[in-house]
């Protein structure tokens, strides 16, 4: 595809399309979206950027991305702290917490265990390693439940959840 | 939704969501792949946006959106000086030369005129304005061909343009 538009705005277009769910057709969009609202969306997200890149730090204690270290989440005196949730990815964390559903520390992982690619789930692997080195030393183990999600249609449910919600039924 | 990342990280999600194509779901994952790779990705994008935001210009002459002023395509010798390729946005300027199928210059009108918006065609209106604008001017004033794209499907495509497709139908 020829260069239309100049090397200058052809590097954003490729630097765009390298966001996940931006191709190189909606970047395109993208960065003539950007240019025609330059004062009210491109020189605030340049701006934003460049403030991200100075401030963000990884958590030293949980792997959280953050503006300080130890973490918002970890600094909580609030949470307990006798539990620790261990996620693959500051993504589940940042999701856990939009949920509102942990009042605990985390750990991540970044990335899971996956020596043998494509024999089975890549998380069970992981909490199974986690489970082991953990055995004998007096700590409860749990994981999130499988099953239907709330409000789910069980017709659009891939087979394994469905077997998994169905053996871990619970009673009324 | 609390902020779960601290307002920098917050703010850089709001902006990228006002992108067409993401929304704030993808805009946070957009946000968490930059922030993975900041020395790779987010540091050449702010560089990048910096660069666009003080070297973009309009073009004086065609509206066309380039480094420099008249555009690339305005000061190319080579193009057909008697032709003027008549656009509604920059993106269809873009996405002719893209099809390397002009060979003429442009005039960006930067929108369409919709008197009576939701009437009709609201490119029709306006290629009907210009016409009646040229009238007496000995200018021949053509328009794209309405038809069936190429190696597309009758079943797919809308009645308005199966039956412009053929009313112009071509003899072989």
């Amino acid at each position: 595809m020829p260069a239309v538009a100049g090397p200058e705005i052809e590097r954003l277009i490729q630097l765009l399309a390298r966001l996940p769910g931006l191709g190189p057709r909606s970047a395109r969009r993208a960065a003539l979206h950007l240019i025609k609202k330059r004062e009210l969306l491109m020189a605030p997200l340049a701006s934003a950027l460049q403030t991200a890149i100075e401030k963000i730090v990884v958590c030293g204690r949980c792997g959280n991305i953050d503006t300080q270290n130890p973490c918002t989440v970890c600094v909580d005196p609030r949470r307990d702290q006798s539990v620790i949730v261990v996620v693959a990815d500051v993504a589940d964390l940042w999701a856990l917490e939009r949920a509102g559903a942990i009042n605990a520390r985390y750990h991540v992982l970044g990335g899971t265990l996956s020596p043998l690619d494509g024999i089975g789930p890549q998380d069970l692997t992981t909490a199974h390693y986690i489970t082991d080195l953990l055995r004998g030393a007096n700590v409860k183990v749990t994981r999130l439940a499988h099953g239907v999600p709330v409000g789910g249609e069980l017709d659009y449910l891939d087979e394994g959840t469905l077997s998994a919600a169905i053996r871990s039924r619970t009673a009324f």
